[in-house]
């Protein structure tokens, strides 16, 4: 039970962070895992914690690059396995995209929390890496460069959520066309991925699922920088809302 | 040894992170606390990761306060132990200030846990609410509410780094002149206090001693509220710099 009042101004922002303390007991999340939550609940405080427009139309070209890709892969990791399990498993369903565990602080026995976490959410099949299907991509340092031949390896579109800057630029330069979720619009990944969705995963997640479903999908004009650019003045608005005379 | 690379554009936040991580090892900080240092971070990372000339300014006033106080009190919680304990107990020193361990999260363990660590960094006293010494201030739930009557309820001048908002607001209706280092401008407790360093604490604290520490003292112009609209005015002017034409 959550000792949260449901009155509370921010209380979703709270149970949100509840889930990842709760990802984080059962060991899918790492210490460096809950910092980076609160690093994003920042940037989600900053944009007044709601999809904006700007998101939305991030979203639309999502799903139209998900519906039409080949071969399209959703890398997963602790967080956002403690955060939105079930969706990643809708998302991967309805785009027939592959799930693949890809962790930057790597460790076996949170993979393995993370697959059993992603199965009892639905997955039927989830790469995981191991030694006979780890491929290694350029431009990492070595821990942090394998994925798995089956999945992002293979993939020529993969969702990103919640990335390291270093890895979205390698995959970037493996070629790949990224889709990323990240609330912070000046991060490296946010700037390097192909369409960047600045808005919480588990809000925006559900509006992907939605778009991706809908037989009026259609290829939408898109700029990822200028819709970052589009963020950053919103956030702008926010401060000067919240504090007049700034 | 710290695997972060001296190189690193971001290394001294990094360095700062490992000091709460091996805080939240040592039991000092809580789940909570490291989300709560991912907050600041964000503020950090958009106020430029240096110390503002509001900051300074607020730091001015908060010399001329403390050494001015007639019974000063230090509150400090996990993560500002696990941050800097031995600056807090300088601080101390140079402005006659009692120390008190006040958590938002009380946890007895973890509350020995932060006396012992401020002790091992040179404090003396150390006070810690006992049965006997535990007095009550309105205005907060019954967890929340305890302060040492030999510290805290007592004071006329309060600081409290990294301080929740409903505590803030609490102890200033018990008429205490609060100081308060938040990386957040928009915060109830930056709002709440009579004087906000919107600073990381880590590197505001070492010129608050120095600041405690000078002769030439003396008091300034200081106006909280204009001073956090400066803050955030600086936040916009950095995310213009960072990301042109927003």
């Amino acid at each position: 039970m959550s000792l949260i009042p449901k009155s509370h101004p921010r209380a979703k922002s709270l149970y949100i962070r509840e889930r990842l303390v709760k990802g984080f007991d059962s060991g899918l999340v790492a210490k460096e895992g809950l910092m980076a939550h609160g690093r994003g609940e920042t940037f989600d405080y900053l944009l007044g914690e709601k999809t904006s427009k700007h998101a939305q139309k991030a979203i639309q070209a999502a799903a139209f690059a998900l519906v039409n890709a080949t071969y399209p892969v959703i890398s997963v990791n602790g967080n956002v396995a403690a955060l939105c399990p079930r969706e990643i498993v809708k998302l991967a369903k309805v785009t027939g995209a592959k799930i693949e565990v890809n962790l930057f602080y790597a460790n076996e026995k949170r993979k393995k929390n993370i697959v059993k976490a992603l199965r009892k959410a639905g997955a039927k099949e989830v790469l995981e890496i191991n030694s006979k299907s780890s491929r290694r991509i350029s431009g990492l340092d070595s821990a942090r460069r394998v994925v798995d031949k089956n999945g992002i390896y293979k993939a020529d579109v993969v969702v990103v959520p919640l990335e390291d800057g270093d890895r979205t630029i390698a995959l970037k330069k493996a070629g790949k066309k990224i889709i990323t979720f990240d609330l912070n619009p000046l991060s490296r990944t946010a700037k390097t991925a192909d369409i960047t969705i600045v808005d919480n995963v588990v809000r925006a997640i559900n509006r992907l699922i939605l778009e991706c479903k809908s037989k009026k999908i259609r290829k939408t004009q898109f700029n990822n920088k200028k819709n970052l650019a589009a963020c950053v003045l919103e956030i702008k608005k926010n401060l000067s809302r919240r504090m007049s005379h700034a």
